[in-house]
């Protein structure tokens, strides 16, 4: 079964756009997701920026707000603009890197996604994780316990550089098994057909 | 009949790609184009650019030639990677302020462009410019003559400070009526979209 990787960072928008969506439209194609949560942070850092480029840029800042809001609106996904922003998905980011192998990747993807984006809840709080963990039927001390071990912690951070070595400088970004980088939310269609027609 | 204004700059890629293509989609769907040439030196340099972003992050730079060749492609639309990134605009930006409102406005752009970045011809000459004036059956010296006029070039400018009043911070940007802006040639559609239902 063709794979494609999937980076996405939680602290970011269009990253939810995507996630919300990948696993069933590549299911469709038979295809399948490689997740890979990374942190934008330490890349954005690396390229000059102290925060988002949307908070950088306030213009850039301001048209990002109500094109996700269109683009949320035409795919009939709930949104709710986040009071802070950029959200510390750095815990979340680690439990999905803990459990990026796992059946529940996916599920797990889209919870936090959503508290972040569609109820504005702040995905830092550990009791939140626990929660969502719970939701899944998941054992989640163990879970939470795994994601703050020196493996994770250091694997993610690896993660994160391996993916800028591959060319990923920012989120939603998906990869072909042929190396092919695709960038952004406005990808995920033509990501999912390059994986599909080498193959198929 | 609805109007859609777009703003391009003739150093960039995907502006490349939308003018090619909106005057057509725009008459298919009953909407007239409002053609704004803008720079966007001065717009990045406000945002702490000293040049393109595409040259000041280098792995987004090598991404973007990647998808603007794909999305070129994908189009049909000629593709010439250019040797010299960004092109001096500044002349090709004068002449179609000068003919912003002019018959030729639509054939002139596509010729720059097309020059820019299917031929990958220098646009900052005069004579390039002379000669596709010419090749429309257009009074070559007259326009010369207007496009270094002072009103011009203080106009070019303050419609440069105008777009980005209403928001503009890239190219191609488009503005409908009712004051929404769509930034990138992956907006085409929506921004066409929204000018034409609110109408009609």
């Amino acid at each position: 079964m063709p794979r494609l990787a999937f980076y996405y960072e939680f602290a970011s928008p269009y990253s939810y756009l995507t996630a919300a969506r990948i696993e069933q439209l590549a299911k469709d194609r038979g295809i399948e997701v490689d997740w890979r949560p990374i942190l934008l942070g330490p890349i954005f850092r690396r390229q000059g920026f102290e925060s988002s480029p949307f908070v950088a840029n306030q213009k850039k800042g301001a048209y990002m707000w109500r094109d996700v809001a269109r683009i949320a609106a035409n795919l009939g996904l709930p949104w709710k603009k986040p009071r802070i922003f950029p959200q510390h998905s750095l815990l979340a980011s680690r439990i999905a890197f803990a459990g990026r192998k796992e059946p529940w990747i996916g599920a797990f993807t889209r919870a936090v996604f959503h508290m972040a984006f569609a109820l504005d809840e702040d995905i830092s709080k550990p009791e939140l994780m626990i929660a969502l963990l719970r939701e899944l039927d998941l054992d989640a001390d163990k879970i939470m316990r795994q994601a703050e071990t020196t493996e994770v912690k250091i694997g993610l951070r690896a993660a994160v550089a391996e993916a800028e070595a591959l060319g990923v400088f920012g989120a939603p970004s998906m990869i072909t098994e042929k190396g092919e980088l695709y960038w952004g939310n406005d990808r995920l269609d033509e990501a999912l057909d390059a994986s599909f027609v080498r193959i198929g």
